[in-house]
Parts: C-alpha cells; structure tokens; sequence
C-alpha cells in the first residue's frame, strides 16, 4: 500500500523531457488512479455513468420483491400442512388440549387411558369421512384397493418383572407384533381382535399406529396456482419405553406434496403466472449482468496489475509486495458474483417449482435467502464510499478481530461453565431449588 | 458566527469621537446581545420580565392537564367497545375461551362442530333479548322493521374433489348464497332451510352471518355527559378457505358512534361540561398568545438580521454568511408555534366531540397528542440556558448523527438477516427445532 | 478547604521561640490533624481503640437480624390475609378460576349467569360453617346477635332505553335498594322477595353484598405467638355500570386484626418471647450509643471548628471560608443519627406489636426497613477508608450529577413521548395491531 | 520481576575470560530463559516436542466426552424419577391440572373437598395394580408381607375455637393419630374407621399419608445397562397448619435406587460396557500422566529456584526477592493437577456406579464437572501463547480487582435496598398495587 500510494503520489515532478517511456507511465498512473476512484469520482473525471452501481440497486429491489413473494407462497404451503396435523392432533388425540406439551402431545397415567386413547384413534379413524372438514380421505394403492391401518407394539420378547421382590427375568430383545385394519372397519377389530389388545404393560416398550391420508390444497386456487396433491403419512406412538408410568402419546405427520395425477380446472385460475414468469426471467437477466460486470472488473483489476508489475519490475526493478497485490482483488466484486450465482440457481428452481415440476421450497429458499442476504449485507460497500461512512466502517473492521478475540476467551470459560453446569445443576436443577423453597419456608417459621 | 461574536465583542475600542454612525452601531451592538441572552440574563440588564416563558409554562401545565382529562374520557368509549365486543364473543361463540388464539377467536376441527357453532349462533342471536345484560337490541330500518339476520356461503362454483385418485375437476369461480332471517325466528330457520345448511365442505370457502345491533353507552352518564348510541355491524366468519381441516371463526364488530335520536334525561348529568368548555377556551388561549409572541419574537428577529447585514454591507461592504444567519432563526420557536396550531386544532375538535357534533376521537387524539410531545421536548430548550445542561445538549447533538450512521449500516446486515432469516429458518423453524430435539433424544439413549 | 490544607502542612517552618502562642498552634494544629483521621491512623497515633466503628458493626449484624425476624413474621400475617381471601373467592365466586383476570375474579355475560352468581353466593353463604374448612365464623354485634348479610342494588332512578329507536329517557340520578338477610336462612330470602332480584339490567348500576366474617389466626400459636383475631369485612361487587354487556365481580375483603377478647392458652406458647424482648432492648441499647456516639463527634466537631475560626481571626484577621467550614461537618454523622432514631422508634413499634396492644405492622416495617437501608448505605463510608475504595467513591460522586442530568433530559422526550404514546396508541393499540395482521394476511394472499 | 528480567538481559558483557564461573552462570542463564519459554519457543531452541501440550489437548477431548455420556446416562435417571412423580401426582391427586402451583400441588377450600381428596388417595392406592402403567407395585417387608399405608393426622391436644365471640381455649401441643391401612383394603377401611376420618378442622394442622412403592427402571434395558430396582417413599400432605382455609396438599416422593436382588437377563445387554470400562481406563491413564509431567515441572522449577538464589547469595550477596520467587511457581500447574485429581476420583465413582455397586450419581458428577471446568478455563493459558491473546489476557487481569471493587459497593447499596425493599414492599405488593389501580380507575370516571 505504501509503495502504491507514494507512486500515484509522485506526479510529473520534473518532468520536461516527454519520451515514450515517460507517456506510458503516466497513462499507468491516471489508469490506477482511475481504478481505485469511487462511482461519483469516475463520472466527474471521465463521465462514465454508474452502470454498475444502477444495477447493483435495481438487483436489490428485485431479489427482495422476489425473495418476499416466494416466502408468502411458501408461507401458504407450510400452513396448510401445520393446520393439517393440528387437524389430525384435534381429531385422533384424546384430551388433546391444543397445544403441545414439551415435545409429545398428551401424557396418559392409567392403563384405562391407554386403551380408551388407543380406541378412540381407531373410532375416529373408521369414521374420518364424516368427521373432517378438510378433502382428506383414505390412501388408495396402484389398484385402487384402500391402504390399510397398522397397529404395532413392540415389547420385550419375555419378561416377568416383580417389584416387589427385587426381581426380573427378561429377555431384553424387542419382538414387535403387528395388527393390520381395514379403514372402514378399524373399529370393529378390537374385538375381533381382542387378545392384540390385552397390553402387557411391564413389556410393552411402545404401540404404533401408522395410516395413510391423501389430501389437495385447494387454498393455492384461491392465488391463482394449480393445487398441490399431498399423501400425509401419520403416525401415532404411545411411548412407554421410559416405564415409568407415563405414556406419552406422539402424533408424527409426514407430508408429500406431488403433482396431482388427474385434474381439470376452470375459471379464473393460472392467468398471472405468466407475469410471474417473465418477472423471474428478468431477474436471471439482472443478475447475470451484474456477474459479467463484476467478472470484467476482476479480469481488468488483474489486467492492471500485471501491467503495473511488470513496470515496477523494469524501471524500478522491484517487486510489487503482496499487500499491495491484495488492494487490486477487491473481495466485493467476489461477494456480488457468489451472490449472483445463488440467485440464478434459486430463481430456476423457483420457476421449476412453479411449473410444479420441483417440489423442494427448502433448497430453493436457502437459495434465494443466502443471496437476499449477501446483496443487503453488500450495500455497505456503497455506504463506504461517503467520507463519513467510511470512517465508521474502517473503525470496525479494526475493532471486528479484537472482539472476536475477546469471544473466544469468554467463549473457553463458558464452554466449561456451561458443561459443568448442564451435569452439576442441569438435572436436579427444579428439584434442588423445589426442596430450598419448601425447606425455607418451613425453617422460617420458627 | 466567528464574525458574529467578533463583531460583539470588539465593544467601543477608542472611541472617543461620539459620532452619529457610532452611536448606531453601538445601539445594533447593544440590541444583538440582547437578543442572544437568556430569560434571566434579560431580566437581569433591562428588568424585561419573561412574559414568554411563563406562558411557556402554563401552556405545558394546561395541555397535560386537557390530554389527561380527554384521555381517561376516550378510555372510557374503547373500553366500552371492547367489552361489548368480548360480551358479543362470549354470547355468541361456542367453546370461547376468553381470549383469541392468535388471530382467530375459535377453532372447530370437525363438520359436526361447525354445524354446531353455526346453530349456536343463531339460536343465541334468536333469544337476544333475555341472554344480553347490556342494552343492546336488534337494529331496525326507517319503517321500524327489524333488519334481519343474514347468512352467507360462499363456495367453488363446481367442485368434485377425490384426493384418493389424486384428481379433481373444479370451477374456480366463487358463488355466493345467502339467506336472510328474521331475528326473533332465526332458530326456527334453520329446519326450514335445511338444504341450505347442508354443507360441501369440499367446496366451501367461508360462511359469513352478518347482523347489526344497536346499544347505547349509559356508563358515560356518570361522568355527566350524553349517553352516545352505538350501531354494532357484527360478522361472523366461518373460514375454511385454506381446507385444511382446521375451521377458523372469527368475531368482528365496527362499532360506529353517533348521537341518539330521541332523548330526555333529567338529574345531575351535564352540569360540570360548563367548566370543561371554559377551560378548553382558555387552552386555546394561551395557546394563540404563545403562538404569537414566539411570531413576533421571529419577526423581530429577521428585521434585527436586515438591520445586521444592511450595517455590514455599508460599512465594511461584506455580506453575513449563512452560517451567522441561520443563528438568527430560532428553531425552538418553529417548534412551539406548530405545536401551538395543533393544541389549537385538537383542542376545538375536543369541544365538538364534547358537544356531540362530532365522533373521530382517533383525529383529535392524533392531534392532542403530537402537540403534548412536542410541548415536552421544548422544555429541552430551557435546560439549556442552565450552563451545566447545556454542555450535555451539546454533546448529544454533536453525538447524534454517528450514532444514527452507525445504526444505517448495522440495519442494513440486519435486514439482510431478517430476509434470510424469514425464508430460511423462519416458517419451518417449529418443525426443525422440534425434530431436531426429538431425534437429539432418540438418538442420545445409546 | 485549601486554606486548611495549606494550614496543616505549614508546620513548625522556622518556630525557634516557643511562646505560648506557638503551643497553642501547634495544639490546634494537633487536633484538627487528628480530627480527619480514619479509625486505623487515629489508632495507630494515639491508640485510640475505635469504638465508634465496633458500635456500627454491631448495630449491621443486629438490625438486620431484628428486620428478617420481624419480616418473617409479617410475612405469616400477610399469608394468611392472601390465603384467607383466596378461600373466601373460591367459595364464594361462581366459576372462579383460581386467578383473577385484569383487575376483576369473574365476568358473566348473560342474565342467567348474573343470577346463577347471585344466588350461589346467597346459598354458600347460608352453609358457610358446612363448607370452610378455617376457623372462620358469620360475625355477632355486641348482643350476641349475628350481623345480617346486606344486598344492595343501585339503579337509574328511572329509565326506559330503547336502543332500536335510539331513544333513551332516564333520570341519571341513582337509588339504592337494600335488603338485610339473616346469615343461616339467606338462602331462603330470594324466593320470600323475588321482586327485589328481579332486577332490570337497563337501569342496573350495580349490586353489593357485604357481609362480616369472623376469624382466627391460630397459625401463630405455632411460632410461640398468641393467635390474632381477625374481623373480615367481605365485599362483592356485579358491576355492571360500563352497561356493556359485561358484568364484572369482584371480592374485596378488608381485614382487620386485633387482641382476641377472652383466650386461654396452654402448652408451650408465649415461652421465647422473653427472648425477643431481650433482644430487642439491646438492640435499643446499641442503637443509642451509636446515636450519643455520633452527636458527641458532631459537638467536638463544631467546638473544634469554633476553636480553628478564632485562632484564624486573631492571629490571620482572616474569615474561614464556607467550604472548609462545611468539611467540619459529616454528613455520614447525620445518616448515622436519623438512622438510629428510626432504628429505635421501629423497635419500640415492634415490641408493641409483639405484646399484642398494636397492629400497624405497616408503620413499624418502614421505620425498620428505612432505618436498615441506611444503615447499609453506611458501610460505604467504611469503605472508603481503604485507599483503592476511596478512588472509586470519589470517582461515583463526580459522576453522579452528570448521570442526573443526563436523566431529566431524557425524562423530558420520555414523558411528552409517554403521554403522546398513551392517547394516540394506548387504547387503540390492541385493535390496530389486530386489524394490521389480520389485514395484511388478507392481503398477501394474491 | 526487575531483578530476574535485568540478570536474563544483561548477558555475557564483556566475558572474555571463560572460566568455570563464568560456564556455571551461563548455564543457569540459559536454563532459566528455557524455563520461561512457551511450548512452541522451547521446540525452536532445543527441538522438545510440546509432549505435554499434547497431553493436555487429548485430555480435554477424552474428559469431555465422558462428561456428555455420564450426563446422557445420568438424565435417563433423573427423568425417570421425575415421570414417576408425575405419574403419581396424576393418580393420587384429585383435580391435578398437571402442573404444580406455587410450591403445593392442588389446593382445597371446601370441607367436602378434603374428605373427597383423602379417599380419594385410599381408593386409587387400593387398586393400584389396575391403573399404573408402570412396573411399580406396594413394597414387602422381609417376610414378604405388604407395607401397610399409614394415615396419621396431627391436630392441636384440645382445642375450642369460637371466632365470633373472638375467644378460643387451646393446648397448644400438637397430638399425632395414625391409622395403619392394609393396601388391598385401603378404601374399606374408611367405613370402619368412620370416627378417624371425622375430621375437627379447627384443631386440624395436618393429615400425612405414607406408603411405599417399589419400582423397576427397565428403561435402561435398551441401553444395554442393568435396570436398578428403586424404592419410593411416597408422603401425601394436607396442609392446615395456617387455618387460612385453604388447604394445600404436597406430594413428595423420595426415591432410592439399589440393585436388584434377584434377577436374570438375556438377549443384547450387556456388551458395550466393556468398551466403556476400557474407555474410563484410558482417561485415568491420561490423568495421571498429565498429573505426573506437570508435577515433575513443579519439582524442577523449585530446584531451579533453588540453584537461582543460591547463585545469587553467593555471587551478589543478595537475597531474591518475593515476587521473583513466585514467578517460579506456576499456578496453572497447580490447576491442572487439582483438575486431574478430580477427574480421577470422578472416573473411579463412574465405573463403580457402571458396575452397579454405587449409586451416587450427585456425588461423581460434581466430581467429573469441576474437573471438565478447570480443565476447560485451563485452555485460556495455552491460548496466552499467542501474543495478541496475551495483552488482552492480561488486561483483563488487571482491570478484575477495580470491577469486583465496584461490585462491592454497589452490593452495599444493594443489599439495603433489598432489605428495605423486601419489608416495607415485598409481602404488601401485589395489594398496593390492586388497590392502586382500582382506586384510580374509580377516581379518574369524573
């Protein structure tokens, strides 16, 4: 930096001799010069418009109005299929109070509240068509035969456990036993089947109960898009692995969205994506300028470089040092391609979503986010070319190493706290402070 | 205001010949010192007493007072919608709880639950009369007809759904029927009507009953003043639009206030309003005084300035730079006078509301309120004329524009990051974090 | 202060004759030396033990011992008033949920519900003795005869509203109606006088029913106390002057505590009182010697500063200026005394309430907590006579104003910003929030 | 320091006469330079490979991993008790809401309520069999007869309460009454003790149910672990000693784990213990060596002081001063050493309690979380290696004692104002404030 500052520095002192030698080195100079001005300096001296800049904002502006539309379609679709499980919690669950307790739904004490839980998943089950409000129906195989309900416990493949005595004889391999129902008749089979369903508690690790449901979004028709076909794979557990006399019950539901298979729609529906499609198409477009813009600064940065090398290297005969070097590859540019490039391959597969040929919202939307991200993180860059700006970003980039330092030395003592605390206190934490409380309380009344 | 304070300060050096032209300039001296003191440093040389900041002082005693005094009257009109609105749920509703779950009052999750909320609602609404505490009846047109109760469906205009061939074939049009009840026989409606109350889920969008009430607020006879009567517009919305099973209702009342038609009230009512009208036209009062002498102390102040600038440009024929004029216009006094104007406005609006010619309480508080803030924060100014605050008043406004620089460019990573955020983690994050715990601890019994 | 200094440190320069004066100088110069000592160099110069500092620790460890066992104490009292309520809401308020709700226990929406509460309270009150399970008992006036249950209603002297017409015609004056109820057959009187809970909601202000409860504390005779009698006035309000549909009740009860008038106790209370009664004359005893302590320092103090001003007027002919005569003064001597008098005033209030011939366990514990808190602040002066602390005391001091003023400058924007806050967002804040989101969702769904 | 540093920098001036002196002196200077060296300055120098380093770095890795699969472990335990209370609270508690309020379980306020809470325990403890889910059944005595449920009752010897005359006559020793229940015929019982269960609730202070139940934790069974049998004291408190009428019942359960007296296991468990032995072998083995090197460092670092000051008493004639002495003790050696100690003894209880003749699982984890602890802080010292860590290092060293100064006083300040603030606010807080805002909400409707 030093060398290259002194350089563009020293200018024309002395000079009345005008050789070649002397032209092309200022030529070099007002080219270096030139290179590290800012926009507004550019267009005062050479006149040349901003073009870069003008497109840096208008990309801004898009990748965000584009980033917001996908995330409120996106929005619709992870609702419906929240909405869907707290439909099926509300209508399988019994004494499901809407809400989730820690991470499993509802907690059962007694063996007669297992059994009428249990019962009542098949009650419900067998008469879902009258029940739900939503377009949810059984799940057909290829031949158009309902799939059944599976109903499996797994228990220990012997045992015989007698608190009283201190004693247990087990065999601590899991056998699993499987029942499997008709939709329509799933209630019936508990006293078909009524051995299945005499529970051997001291056993029994866990019962699974796992169906199929097909469902539609009709919701998208509402914005104008094709409606999604969805197969929910639910499954039900009641957990008793811990054998402590809560059984806690899990409602798991799995979503796969696909095209529909047959469908025939009229009305308003699929007018405006055509828009939607060429607002895509223009963002590509935007981006990929800014990435060629961007590419032709680094190839012209590396270009003056070399020139500027190979003159220090015959005139002065010096090397250019690498500090120096490092001033041509700006790190921005790098950061504005990175970020182009995500959000051309974001933007292709949103396009492929929307022709319902792709269903992964997920990869598409870490896509389009990291490069919402880096364009808005790299609008600094332009703040920086106010004095007064840059002063600021200057002072924290200094600062930036120091406190990270700090962190890592808060972060060593933390880590151990953290660890010590997890196994000294963690566990018995509520306990401990419980049997204070309580052990105050009573001292204090003297 | 280096010439400025020059000027000043340089007082009458070798002055011995008492000329015409001296004795000006040292009557111009004089005056531009004298404008620049402050109150007590006035009082202090010319025994001018501060008439302007103790009408300062009341205006801000006498504001509070009025945007108390209008406030706690305002928290009495909200407060009564909001009860009326949460009797309203309480009466109509089915299974409400007493508060809303997010946006929504009630949640149904099955058909049978929705028929039923349907009919409790027009079952409740039928018997009005003996469930309400409150005064509130059936609205009725000019003819003195009861305005009736009206439901509306609206669903796809053709629809047959079949999620378990992955097909459908569906008119996307939305159709609306409606039917329209008489209060006193809603209940009775409904065997009468019964196609209409058999549903298609399939193709149900949302169910809207609509009905309008009529209540008056007594409650404000107490403070003595008018009872207001109230015209309730309530909806309620059964929304299924996104099919997932889960059936949103919701509970809306616009409450529009006006003045009741017929009235005749005896006892202690409407004495003290009086007292209240002779204090707003005192408010408005010292308003207008104060708005006044803070125009004439500007009007003062720009002639003093031409004055200043005609002396320079004769006798040393230099112009005042912007610098030592803008010193000349008080922004304080900018300040007090649009604070004035909008106490003045809010406060005849105030009068109009309590004359009952008017109801926007919204406009007249927007108005009450912006002046009282901007009041407050002139009392700022006369700290400052204390020497110890004034340092402090410097030394924020000197500070001011780097905090907000430096809060310009951490919002800009931060809405980089809330962008990402939103569409990366944001509508999934439930679901991870709770797949991610559930595994933890699947995976953590080794 | 710098003439002092300069004072001391001019010693003995030159003093070859030794007159009287000079022995009296050096004598002042002596004491006053002497005089802003700590306890440790006063100790070590003429070993002074330092009484003074042992009598203030004393009195820390003392008081705060007296405080906690009078809080612990306080605190029975003030659980059992809460515990008492709680049971008397649970027995009495119809569909009490076990928390109130905003600032009321229960609302009813509906007539039925009115009188459903209304009566429920009548006939609970009628079994009390059946259902309390506390030693708590309907209350006897002085013949012995139980005190009646009284139910008020306040009306609209006359009002006829028709809310459909807009038509109102009341006379805003308010009449009250009243009816006694003997406790056992309270539940008997509502079909005796059906017409009095006939009530007409339109004009319906409120209704009150109070009655008297009385109890006992025999919790205390736990702690080796005598047991407190308690006289509960018990209040319930349906209140219903917002007329909007919402009926709120609350419970209030007013607890009064005094001697019981005829006891007999045996076993092994009222034994380690006498202990407490000791305890507390020596914390008396402690309290005035520190308080003799300090006045003594404050009187040698003045007579020194008497001594120092007329040597400096006869020998100087010069005054003392205000600042070193104000470092004669400790103002910690003072915090010290108004600690103590507070100290002994509680204490006494203590030992009054102790014997049972006061209840103002209020007054008492400001006394006492003041006192303790000052007591505490005190130790900072200790502190500050280690070299390292005295720093950082001095450092806080020049701070302090800074911070002060620095804090009624933002108190200014805060208030004029809270009371803008309150009127333009406060009562709307819920509804506009709700109709933002509410609408917004509306709207991104395209 | 001064002393130490000057002798290591004033090296070999002016030597040209090499004499055995002079050989021995540059010896001792080049050892001592060697000695305050940092690992990686000491591999330049004399090519030592940083053995120690190492050691320390393998440490952490293997403490911490033990530290997560003894705490995985331990949470299984912890969790298990905790679901087992749970499960019991829910069968013996009536009206649990599944969550404990304050610091009771469920609250009474009725006498029907108690009686209907009380056998209600009887009843679901008779046919506990039937409801529990989990292995848990009535613990035996050594002769295999069943524990029996004991009722005891503790009231006040004699004691006659009469509130409304405000007179009482009471014994005011307490009296314990039990009652021994078989747990077959628990609930029978009540009709033939009927004279038990009439309850006298003036005198009541409490009813204590006891019984004992015996468990086994099959769950880690599936963690290839041997299942340990556990008994649980379980003791039911209906509490009445504040006479407030409100009767608040505990649950509390005391569980001991043991070994199973009797059992047999087949199938997988039992096989990966044998790598966790070899594992905790190898931690030990880590321990000790580090413990070894850093002791051995401590003993040449002494001996090289010894040789230190014995040259300079010879040589100089001087004694090394305090603080150079302590240059040579460092006290991160002593960290790690302690740190190892512990982590054996922690390792030791963990494999006694894997071979299941332990059960202290508090004991060893406070042993394992120190050491992880110190170990963990130990890596701030390796990180003052690096230059820049070390500057930040040590000014935080320097700044520690003014913040824990500064913590002091404000703790002074603090501690009066908590005092004060717990007596004269604390129990009367929620009651001020209530009648606060009521007050002011009937003050401000004018």
């Amino acid at each position: 930096m030093e060398l290259l500052v002194r350089y563009l520095e020293r200018r024309s002192s002395a000079s009345s001799v005008m050789t070649q030698d002397i032209i092309k080195e200022e030529n070099l100079r007002d080219d270096l010069r030139y290179y590290f001005m800012s926009p507004c300096e550019k267009y005062r001296t050479r006149r040349q418009k901003p073009w870069k800049l003008g497109v840096q904002i208008l990309k801004i502006v898009m990748i965000t109005t584009q980033l917001i539309l996908f995330g409120l379609n996106n929005q619709l679709v992870v609702s419906y299929k929240e909405e869907n499980t707290m439909a099926l919690k509300n209508i399988f669950l019994k004494d499901f109070r809407g809400v989730d307790e820690d991470d499993y739904s509802v907690a059962v004490y007694t063996q007669h509240g297992v059994y009428e839980s249990l019962f009542h998943v098949l009650d419900q089950y067998s008469q879902l068509g009258r029940l739900s409000t939503g377009p949810i129906t059984y799940a057909e195989d290829e031949d158009g035969k309902l799939l059944p309900l599976i109903v499996c416990k797994q228990h220990y493949k012997r045992g015989i456990v007698q608190p009283s005595d201190e004693a247990y004889d087990m065999d601590a391999q899991l056998e699993t036993v499987c029942l499997s129902h008709d939709p329509k008749t799933a209630n019936l089979q508990r006293t078909h089947n009524s051995s299945f369903f005499d529970l051997d508690f001291y056993r029994l690790v866990d019962i699974t109960i796992t169906f199929q449901l097909k469902g539609i979004n009709l919701q998208t028709v509402r914005s104008r898009e094709l409606p999604d076909c969805y197969l929910f794979h639910v499954t039900i557990t009641f957990d008793n692995q811990c054998h402590s006399g809560k059984v806690k019950i899990f409602l798991d539901t799995d979503a796969q969205s696909s095209t529909c298979r047959d469908w025939k729609i009229s009305g308003t529906a699929q007018k405006n994506t055509h828009y939607l499609l060429i607002f895509d198409g223009f963002v590509i477009l935007v981006c990929l300028t800014s990435a060629v813009l961007c590419t032709r600064s680094i190839v012209l940065a590396v270009r003056l470089l070399q020139r500027f090398s190979r003159f220090f290297r015959e005139n002065y005969n010096r090397k250019v040092c690498e500090d120096d070097q490092s001033e041509f590859l700006n790190g921005w540019y790098v950061l504005v391609i990175v970020s182009d490039l995500l959000a051309i391959i974001g933007t292709i597969l949103k396009m492929e979503i929307q022709a319902k040929s792709l269903t992964s919202y997920d990869v598409c939307s870490i896509f389009l986010g990291t490069s919402t991200l880096m364009v808005w993180v790299g609008v600094i860059r332009y703040l920086g070319y106010f004095q007064k700006y840059n002063v600021l970003i200057l002072t924290m980039k200094a600062a930036f190493p120091k406190v990270l330092r700090f962190c890592c030395c808060a972060g060593m003592i933390y880590l151990g706290y953290t660890f010590c605390g997890w196994i000294v206190l963690g566990p018995y934490h509520e306990k401990v402070t419980d049997k204070l409380v309580r052990g105050e309380q009573r001292n204090w009344r003297p």
